[in-house]
């Protein structure tokens, strides 16, 4: 199922992309696309008929694919180019810092530049959404844990990142710094997460062109791992890493200003298209 | 206004403490002590005689504080001292990480030592309360943003936060690491938050003992700053960090381990009791 949330931010209604591509609402099945309906009422998305659910026009705004998400988790440098292209070394176990769940937004919405800032970057990111409780649990019991996948634009500020102490949470956090969707593809429709082509593109032209198959930890060992930590819950989202190609590796570095288009998807999972803008404030 | 959280693990009512000691059941009043309460309605707790609620039994378990949590951020190395005890430099900008809201505990919870820990440390820090939206707000408007402040232990691992990787999320984030309470004081009725005693001990003996007036960056200016990198939302949680005295710190470095117990106090805002346990699992 290609679950997803749509309507004015803030205010997104829900619903499920049909086999004719078209956006049918759910919101006489269940009451948002989130942790809860997760955990228990995915099946009750699945027995029903979805040519008896009204039809949502096709021009609406996307929101984020998940409501209410609890914990924002991400795996750093977990593609050895990327981390080459990055300066570091490849992590002996996953790197992991958090995103503010308050930079979640839509796939489609503008990605607004901080003011001060000197190095805004892309990162396009398969992410996880957590279906299940989940404490110490194995790589083997980590699948039936994962409700499904979508793309994430990890968007970075390098500056804010990485010259202003050592954790990278304040370049990562910012405010249209977490577009995910536009759907949280459920895992029974992702035939391999392991060997997903993956791409970016900036005003058209290719920077990330990779494919899961070489992320150094695999999404079922990420969840598994993360969860001898701390528990995740249904509607947890972990962004796994991104290929080689990001902005802060480009000889010269290179970085997104206002005006500025990109483009990312992953196979099977969708496309998200974002504008730079100028903060406002 | 001393607002707090009552009842059993996930089904907390909510009061208020009265001038007698007694708690007051508020639940008449607003929905809950969360984001949305601290933003709108401590005008309609301010506006009821106290005399008119129901008291609650003195017996309860208390939860954290505040529901709801959004964000739950953290300064480090935020006491000269303690960044020395640290072996780490003093920060020349706040340096900032993040606990899982999930770790977000009552404040007299056990603390649950997780499999495979060896360095389980304590850190008694003064939390700030956000009362309203913040972006880009100066230290001058940071001050009317904060609803209040409160006791948190910074529970944290040092193996997982020092020695797994460069990112410290994974050492701050466990189950039960987040100890909140047992009030949110109103910011009205805290004299002047740079200038609070706070100590804690173990087993009866006091390893931290210290003023927030040492600390590097003060409430107003972390608010400020954060807000120059994502927006605060009211109910989001910034701890901010914790003077001298940690396991870490102690020559050899002392650790805790199941059954020890831990009490923790700032002048004003109330008691913290913690026992450690082993985990279950």
């Amino acid at each position: 199922m290609k679950l997803l949330r749509y309507g004015p931010i803030g205010q997104e209604n829900h619903g499920i992309m049909d086999e004719n591509g078209d956006i049918r609402c759910l919101s006489s099945i269940v009451p948002d696309i989130n942790g809860d309906t997760l955990s228990s009422q995915l099946g009750k998305i699945r027995a029903t008929d979805l040519s008896s659910l009204p039809v949502v026009s096709s021009d609406v705004r996307y929101g984020a694919c998940v409501g209410k998400v609890g914990k924002f988790l991400c795996v750093g440098l977990n593609y050895a180019d990327h981390a080459a292209e990055s300066g570091m070394p490849i992590p002996a176990e996953p790197e992991i810092f958090t995103k503010a769940t308050s930079a979640i937004c839509g796939p489609n919405d503008h990605v607004v530049q901080p003011k001060n800032s000197d190095k805004l970057d892309w990162e396009v990111e398969l992410a996880i959404v957590i279906g299940k409780h989940s404490s110490y649990i194995t790589e083997q019991q980590a699948e039936d844990h994962i409700a499904g996948y979508c793309v994430c634009n990890d968007v970075s500020e390098r500056t804010f990142q990485l010259e202003k102490g050592s954790q990278w949470d304040k370049g990562k956090g910012c405010d249209t710094f977490g577009p995910i969707g536009p759907w949280l593809v459920t895992s029974d429709e992702v035939n391999d997460p392991n060997n997903l082509s993956m791409w970016l593109e900036v005003n058209g032209k290719r920077f990330q062109n990779g494919n899961t198959n070489t992320m150094v930890f695999k999404p079922a060992f990420i969840v598994s791992y993360l969860s001898q930590f701390m528990s995740l819950q249904p509607g947890d989202i972990i962004s796994t890493g991104t290929p080689p190609g990001v902005g802060l590796g480009q000889t010269p570095p290179l970085y997104l200003k206002p005006g500025d288009k990109m483009s990312l998807s992953i196979e099977g999972l969708g496309e998200q298209h974002q504008t730079v803008v100028e903060c406002a404030k």
